[in-house]
């Protein structure tokens, strides 16, 4: 798929900061008069949220993570054709909180070895990667108390132990090891300004590149 | 997967009386004293019918077909795990109106031509295959004033025209072609006993071999 605009996903782990940092950045780009597409995964167009809440409403063992792999996929295919590849067409800047390297994580790795399937799954039905994948790291200790002082309904994701967001840590900076074209690590254990001053300056290079 | 059990599936246009004929092979096999789990596709496991309720109800466009058949997969991955493994490892037969060759032929012939897709798909996260697939054969103009005699809420299934029929008729006979070592083809355009007796006498061999 030709792409004329700028795809853009954050990845971290719960209480990262990574969907505030994703707002403050699409603010920043549109004070500069870019059109910017602001959207989150799960979820992201309406049949993908009406996906989403299957998937995350009720007991979170009824879905087996082979089936949960495969729904999830199913919302991303739906956002991808209805919301981001329109917008990457139009020549808009995407900005999305979490893509395909979530579920490489979650469903990947915390519900059993299956990386591997969720590779060729997305292969086959998705295809596309973000230009540009923002990891924004966190110690878990930090995470965890800032993800369980906000609660919610995405309990599903936040309903992990530290050892695992540990664990969630270590796999995204493995990841972003394995895709360094695309991945830029952002240290997010600071003041929220500093780093967002850290994420538009990446951004900005590439923008101006 | 190993399997104890007796795995069939129907399969068939709308209207060709599959639904009919798998319910009284379940009432035959059970009046010889055998469990029989029947059960059907989309569907047929609760998490499976909310995926079916999903994807049928509402504009029939609001999917595109590959959302369509991730979603299908979706629901069958959790059928197989839920109700059909289950039932097989426990040595029952199950019967199941309509399975994968469905997707095969709706998904795979009538969107475009995903025959390539929906195959990778299945071989990745299905990969069983009924013991015996009985596709009831119809003429389309007979099966299509039966389909439309009944309506209902599967009015997506039904909402095609003669031609479409004729080409998924001829999908299905080709389907049986490809696949001769489980597919039986048997005459639906006949009493509905004749049918049944055709259909027991298929499925005796197969049970006392």
């Amino acid at each position: 798929m030709r792409t004329d605009g700028l795809f853009i996903s954050f990845e971290g782990i719960d209480g990262s900061g990574k969907s505030t940092q994703a707002r403050l950045l699409a603010e920043h780009l549109r004070a500069q008069g870019r059109d910017v597409v602001l959207t989150r995964e799960p979820g992201g167009s309406p049949g993908a949220e009406e996906i989403r809440a299957l998937v995350l409403q009720g007991d979170p063992d009824r879905w087996s993570a082979r089936t949960e792999i495969l729904l999830f996929t199913a919302a991303r295919r739906d956002h991808l054709e209805r919301t981001i590849q329109p917008a990457l067409d139009a020549g808009k800047v995407v900005i999305c909180d979490r893509f395909a390297d979530s579920t490489r994580m979650y469903q990947g790795l915390s519900r059993g070895n299956l990386r591997g399937l969720v590779d060729e799954l997305h292969r086959l039905m998705i295809g596309i990667e973000p230009d540009m994948t923002i990891l924004i790291d966190m110690d878990p200790a930090k995470g965890l108390s800032r993800a369980l002082s906000r609660q919610g309904v995405e309990e599903r994701f936040e309903d992990f132990g530290e050892e695992l967001q540990q664990a969630m840590r270590d796999g995204f900076l493995a990841l972003a090891g394995e895709f360094p074209e695309r991945f830029v690590t952002i240290d997010g254990g600071r003041p929220i300004e500093d780093v967002a001053e850290d994420v538009q300056r990446t951004v900005a290079k590439r923008l101006n590149a």
